[in-house]
């Protein structure tokens, strides 16, 4: 009789939160690793963050909150996208809650058993991860133009992120006006996964939540950890139609009762003082992408181009003749090295690495020579 | 095409949530509301929580960490079920959430749709809030001693809440004992939420875990937000076999990556540090139940006993003729007072309301009277 419940045995988790498990055995062990397998930051968190945080905490903000998010928090986020993308979602429309959070909610919110989502491949592996437990069909993209290929009578919900990670592609204007039509041709609802959205190193964030203000089928998914530093806090948000919004509130209230107040007032310093170091930080982030390209670039048989938005290069290894997982897997061990294999991020990420470069550019420096010293013993095969 | 997934149109959340949103919203409209509808404290937090809190935030413990929960903690935890209980778990048996999303994980990883859950009734609303949702079957006892009846072949696990929310009701060893040999027995797996166990003022906390040791079958919810006041922190854990604690990992792991490491501090300090604070709470707890207790029987109508354990009385209010919602909303509209319907959980909860006793005794002696005057304008009916 007992025994485990059939979707349990298929759930996947995160492969980069194992990676992270993997390396702080490794290092509990003494080893010396240098860590780019994940997508947070040696720069430390914004003090005025930290600040805020143990303010609301000396002001007992320690009790139970509304579901939905405090209302001052939703409030800011309507004012941050009203500053960013030219309309105001109204505080209904937004709920607060993990990132991660979202993208579960949304899917089993508007997707039945046996119907399909639309996903990018490479594409963040959480997508793939909710579809598969939750027993969905996956429709998958490489490339943005290809959307619209993935749709089937099936199809009720696709997902795009912009800027994507791990390739850093980022939409321009029609390719997210391209987005918001198809998903409006085929009457599907819209994830627009939007967690790098701070961080675009040339041209600008194109959001396809702009042609329906989020009013009728497109979900905003953003949040704090990656644009503000804050990926301790566990805490972002989506914004939707009123009546998926609702469900959302209800799913996460079951699971999760609120987020922790002293954590939302962390969000609205952020949105709201010292906007200063939000350009300072992207500033910090485009000198270590560079830095890595230039580095990757030198290491036998890897290739990569300058990503356009969010913290990772997506490095071509297919010249060194190893699988992705081969590479990462000796990255790891004789180089002291942490990187993620693209075939984590889907089919398509097979021969490539994923590297977060939110780090220190003399970590950056080392990990680079590291690499180029272990990967030269076998060279450049094509 | 486009429409919500049918599961989300069974979602109802948690009421006390629901009536948590209309309260604050009625307070912001200038009403002065005596809160006595959800389960934290005026009491506020203990200092050297807060305080480790704000140390780890000022030593940059704000990155992701591990999803299974920081070891530090779970090793922390482990002893605190060794001195408490006699035995102690390996750190592999723990994981560390929040209290409610360990009831959704154990629920969704050990039970497929068509099977069924035992659970209590009156009894926490999120169990049936899960089973509901993900499409289960549900099947009720009332007293401990029906728990056996209500089992059938569809059973897959057991649900036992003690100390009991609504009712206070605590397990005698003898009982816990016979719920173990009852899942013992029909092979399935068993979950005790023991979330208020460090609240027990007569007797003590007997659980079922002790017979399997969680290596079985018996999977231990408890957390800090009720024992230690920092409902805010969101801060729980999972006690059981390796094999559920992986899933339930994953799971975790794919829907909020992990919790914040600083509030894993949080819990760190409230198990090894000023274990004093502890009894002291309990004494001021028992002060403010005997007084609310006191105040409730002299509202014309209204009878209730003295709850062993937790941190609610669950009135009897027949008396007054009235149904549990109707005596709760005039108790809102009217008095000024907030109470849950004792209908939010469950059939058997019908003509009954629970308040909070963690309350500072004045706000009790004012809610208490604010209700006696209201209600001696109908006076008892029976």
């Amino acid at each position: 009789m007992k025994s485990l419940a059939e979707s349990a045995q298929r759930l996947t988790g995160q492969p980069m939160f194992q990676m992270l498990a993997r390396v702080q055995e490794l290092q509990k062990q003494g080893r010396q690793i240098i860590r780019f397998e994940i997508g947070d930051t040696t720069f430390g968190a914004h003090k005025h963050i930290v600040e805020a945080t143990k303010r609301a905490l000396d002001e007992g903000q320690t009790l139970y909150a509304n579901s939905q998010g405090l209302i001052s928090l939703r409030s800011a986020i309507a004012d941050h996208v009203k500053e960013t993308q030219g309309w105001r979602p109204s505080e209904e429309q937004i709920v607060v809650m993990p990132a991660n959070a979202v993208i579960d909610a949304v899917i089993r919110c508007v997707v039945n058993p046996g119907e399909a989502v639309v996903m990018p491949d490479p594409g963040f592996p959480t997508y793939r991860a909710v579809t598969n437990y939750v027993g969905l069909r996956e429709q998958f993209y490489g490339q943005i133009d290809k959307l619209a290929d993935a749709v089937t009578e099936e199809t009720r919900l696709l997902i795009v992120n912009s800027p994507n990670n791990p390739t850093g592609m980022v939409l321009s204007e029609e390719e997210a006006r391209a987005v918001y039509e198809i998903a409006d041709k085929y009457d599907v609802y819209l994830l627009s996964d939007e967690i790098y959205s701070r961080l675009v190193y040339e041209g600008r964030h194109n959001s396809p939540a702009v042609y329906d203000r989020c009013r009728e089928r497109t979900i905003i998914l953003n949040g704090f950890s990656k644009g503000y530093a804050m990926s301790g806090w566990r805490l972002g948000y989506a914004i939707g139609p009123v009546e998926v919004i609702k469900k959302m509130t209800l799913l996460f209230e079951t699971m999760f009762s609120c987020l922790p107040p002293f954590i939302q007032q962390a969000g609205i310093a952020a949105l709201t003082e010292r906007q200063d170091v939000i350009e300072e930080y992207k500033e910090r982030l485009r000198r270590s992408r560079d830095i890595m390209v230039d580095m990757l670039n030198e290491v036998p048989g890897v290739a990569c181009e300058v990503p356009a938005g969010a913290i990772y290069v997506f490095a071509d290894i297919k010249g060194t003749g190893l699988t992705a997982r081969e590479f990462a897997d000796r990255a790891l061990s004789k180089a002291g090295v942490a990187v993620l294999p693209g075939s984590n991020f889907g089919p398509n990420g097979e021969g490539y690495v994923r590297l977060c470069f939110a780090r220190d550019p003399k970590l950056i420096k080392r990990g680079g020579l590291a690499l180029k010293r272990e990967f030269s013993k076998i060279g450049a095969v094509v």
